[in-house]
């Protein structure tokens, strides 16, 4: 099952260290401008970045093999393609058949009776290069249709974003923690401080549209529905929450409803406690979900685990470079993912009315 | 976008006042013994049972269509229907174009141009009826494959249920709120207080399956991403989190991941975090999942609001007896979306094998 | 895998002697007007007519359980019941594990390990009444997009139908050949005679419908695919075929392509061997699809067979009226699965242009 | 709509003048043998052989990008990609936008608004160099399965391949006319002569497969209804039919229904006109089918024909050397879009039994 969406529809291939990774968009509209640029660059933003993340260098560049013709989208699939580099595979013949806590290994093991031990196979993050590469084309769709989509880090560990406003916003690709500009030393100083432990550190991200009303499918393909399970198939996702999300359990219904009003003869309402949601289809109103990302699996220190093969008891060090917190690198892949999943809902609402 | 299930496929159909709510069932296999008392066991579960509830008496009896003949499933659809009484739909006229707020009734007319504006039409709550239904064959399917689903509320306003063991959780129904039994008087004492002042709350429901190792299909059909779009798909559902969920954001990975260790000869590991699922595919430790319920937006206060086809500002007050709490009542809804997604991932996993 | 469809989705249910038949049709623009009766009209046209079908009585009255409100399709399912009558199951326990020679009583049985014997259970004809029912629907929709479908019975055994114009296919249903006017006395002539031998006959039906061109979306969504699935899909049905069909296996290139003309300033060709449909794209010429239909399987002679469980050779005996040629009450249900075709192709459609 | 299978799912991309071609396949089982030869020996059958093809060179060379590791299959999607020779794409200019007779050039348009116009762009037979490929994959899982594929072009123009037996099905790709060896030269001789006069040749190809009882899944998934879309989804075919076909339309009833036997202690029946299929789900008798492929529509000789953007009529000579007849050249193609279907079929089939 490594295809999402039902009209805008993605599929993704690839292991981390087989020959390369790809994914293929069907169901773009056609006449589309784009280019292998304007996948360039959303790849751009999900390479590490400074010392907060691996120390790996990645050159990821994206091969556009289909569904363009003289600059602009044919309507049929547009495959793209990126290539892993040379890895020095036998690296990792050591951990074979050795779970690394917080991995995947053992569970595809499970699943499969077979796995790819070197760096995670299909469960590693790098897969997350095709999800952006698709995403890249379907924010490419989503501008004509005036959606406009923006991320930050919330927060990383004990730190957190606190006030911001739409030009903070617009800057958060220009800071290595991407947040907030002014909470980014922060930020920093936090995962740090872990990394020098050997240790990681998790953290929130929040993602803001600004998507039209009437998007989102009842009663199996509600908008944060769908948006849940695009986030929750991310990797190191543990919980996803829409507008006041969690914090909602502890407040009244004459709190916790937003009520509607007319402002500048819109209609919209005076709070957003739903999130720009309701029923499953958006209102119109900002919308707003947040979701949390576990500290980083590995980790420098030795911990306790098992070969799952041989069924014994065995400690592990993972040594290299890995991002000591990961959020940073996530932010992109979850706009990502939003876009496809808004892309697919613009599409689908087109066969809800009478020609 | 009404059904869900890629093999065992769930399609419901029925808004709230109209002739009848019902299922189908499509991919249940053959030779599963099923009666219609084990749908009408489920259905009883969603019932309002007490003064904390609704008072609206809701006699609802299934009727078994198709797919099940001597007592035992064909292979064929399984269609259930459920008829609605008979409703006096002219006590929801006053309300026409008018959005109650945190319902529905604005995003569906801005999705279709036009919507039922009796009692919520398809949006409403008891569109369940139709997936509780359909979870009773998942669960009667997963019974066979030793699956086993509990759930309790976990909190209701400020009042959190704290300890429990099997069995408290074997008692949950036993009680209104559907919780740990020795927490009930406490819970319901905080939903009257709440309905006295016509008002309502949220709370927080907990999920608690026991799966095989295995189970889940990176990397758009994760177990855990499947399962949060089934249960944020549920009305009233604000935000879904796994094992440590959103607390792990202030966590390290020394002390996130789960150690792996031997046990009886079996894999597993010494904490569960994760809360039973590694990179989208089932560990085989307890699988445990939360989801926050908003409180009812059905209040008996006043509230601001608007009439969105003559785009003019009103005030609305929802008269009639509604569940102060609504979390109680979606346990069951719950654990038959938990029931319909593994259901479905039993079912898939045979086809990752050579025969 | 009772479901059809991408956007425009229709899933059906039931068996020949179960509770009930039905259908769900996902995906229907809202604000078509829709009514009991305009579904009830299809129904008529699959009843059994005259002594050249069975003399069974089909009461069938559809019930609009869901989806309309106040004579309008609300966007959301609409689900259609229709009741079997009391039947005497228990005419059938003669036969129950002989397989019927021509029927699918045993190849349910290898798929299943169990079927329901009474009249073919699922693999019935009368399981057609849902598509019909679901047809009507689609052909509503389509009406409102200008898109109108036409069949006759083209041939039965020997007897086939020759010339005819416009005004003869506005009346095939007034005789109960379903075919040109004045080939419907040498048809029922053909039929009677072998229905006097306890024998039964085959046919072939046309369909032709005037769709605008580009309808169809390449390459495993082709129009002409997606219609051949649906036609085939239907019981007792052999064979497809496009335009000029299997007769062009002995054509030259040069008789077979159609050239392209303009005629009032509209693009066309001047002939049609494509019948419509060219690279699985309509072409906006006329589109004719044939298909054949098996004589029926119920016959009243004694036939060799076996009986499946106790692996014993048997013979049978069928007695009770069945139709002598299906091919008259295929054409409604042919009608309304290419219907159901091009109302999902006409959505599909609408995502595949910029907005 | 570029993809096709429920469990073993395929999706392709590439038009003919783009970069390249390829396909992902997504649900192929885990752990079994494969290798890039095993597709290029598929690629193979697939390359025109002779004078009765066009002269052009294709090297096909196939990349195995994802999905297997040391020589196995993950469980992962398998991409797999062909490179697009350099080709002098403006060799095509003259033709933009004048519709070639036969092809889907103006469809196409009609569709998307635009289309790529060199060569067919993704209408082009080459982009079944992808389904080939992906046909591999499946097949390489039926041979573990015990399921075997056949085929031989049956008919050309007016040369039939009479009888035949197994040793002769086994050396049907070792003729360029991909049949039954003995006819092969008068069928050679039948398209040569049609091509030294500038035109082209239809032909029928028959397959056959031993597959076991039981697979198919109805209502709207019958092996014979799946069938039917694969092969009429092929460029070129315009009609598709299972054992006797078109001819049972002139059958009655007691000569067209197969009497079920029993032979070897083995239910089977002692004709064969159904073609191994009874309500959509096999039999276990040999699976026959066969489909009519319409002569070439690229032909040498001066054709009529408009340019569909300005609306004005044209004439067109399509230069080049093309086959004169595709029906060899198809026969692999149809082999792999069998293989696809037979494969989901064999998986779904697991998913209809309790465990």
């Amino acid at each position: 099952m490594n295809s999402v969406g039902r009209v805008f529809r993605v599929t993704t291939f690839g292991e981390s260290h087989g020959p390369a990774i790809g994914c293929v968009v069907d169901g773009c509209p056609a006449s589309l401008p784009l280019t292998k640029e304007d996948i360039q660059i959303e790849l751009e933003k999900r390479k590490p970045v400074s010392e907060v993340s691996t120390a790996r260098r990645e050159q990821d560049r994206a091969e556009l093999l289909s569904g363009v013709f003289e600059g602009k989208t044919l309507g049929t699939p547009i495959a793209i393609l990126v290539r892993n580099k040379e890895t020095r595979s036998q690296d990792y013949d050591a951990f074979r058949n050795i779970a690394r806590p917080g991995h995947a290994d053992y569970t595809y093991f499970e699943r499969y009776g077979l796995y790819d031990h070197r760096g995670g196979g299909r469960s590693s993050g790098r897969e997350t290069v095709a999800r952006v590469a698709a995403g890249a084309v379907a924010k490419r769709f989503l501008s004509h249709e005036g959606v406009k989509i923006r991320g930050y880090v919330k927060s990383v560990g004990s730190v957190s974003a606190g006030e911001f406003d739409e030009i903070d916003l617009a800057k958060v690709y220009e800071n290595d923690m991407r947040t907030v500009p002014k909470y980014a030393d922060a930020m920093r100083d936090e995962v740090l401080k872990a990394k020098k432990e050997g240790d990681s550190l998790g953290g929130i991200i929040e993602l803001i549209a600004r998507i039209p009303a009437g998007l989102g499918s009842p009663v199996f393909g509600k908008l944060d529905a769908d948006i849940s399970s695009a986030l929750m198939g991310i990797g190191s996702v543990k919980g996803v929450e829409f507008g006041s999300g969690f914090s909602c359990a502890k407040m009244r219904g004459s709190e916790s409803n937003d009520p509607f009003e007319i402002r500048d003869q819109k209609i919209g309402t005076s709070s957003n406690n739903a999130g720009g949601v309701l029923g499953g289809i958006s209102s119109g109103m900002p919308f707003v979900v947040r979701f949390v990302v576990k500290p980083t699996s590995s980790i420098g220190k030795r911990q306790k685990t098992v070969d799952f093969v041989r069924k014994k008891e065995e400690t592990i060090e993972i040594k290299g470079r890995h991002d000591a917190c990961i959020a940073p690198r996530i932010l992109p892949v979850a706009e990502a993912m939003l876009a496809i999943v808004l892309a697919d809902h613009v599409l689908l609402k087109r066969c809800s009315h009478l020609g």
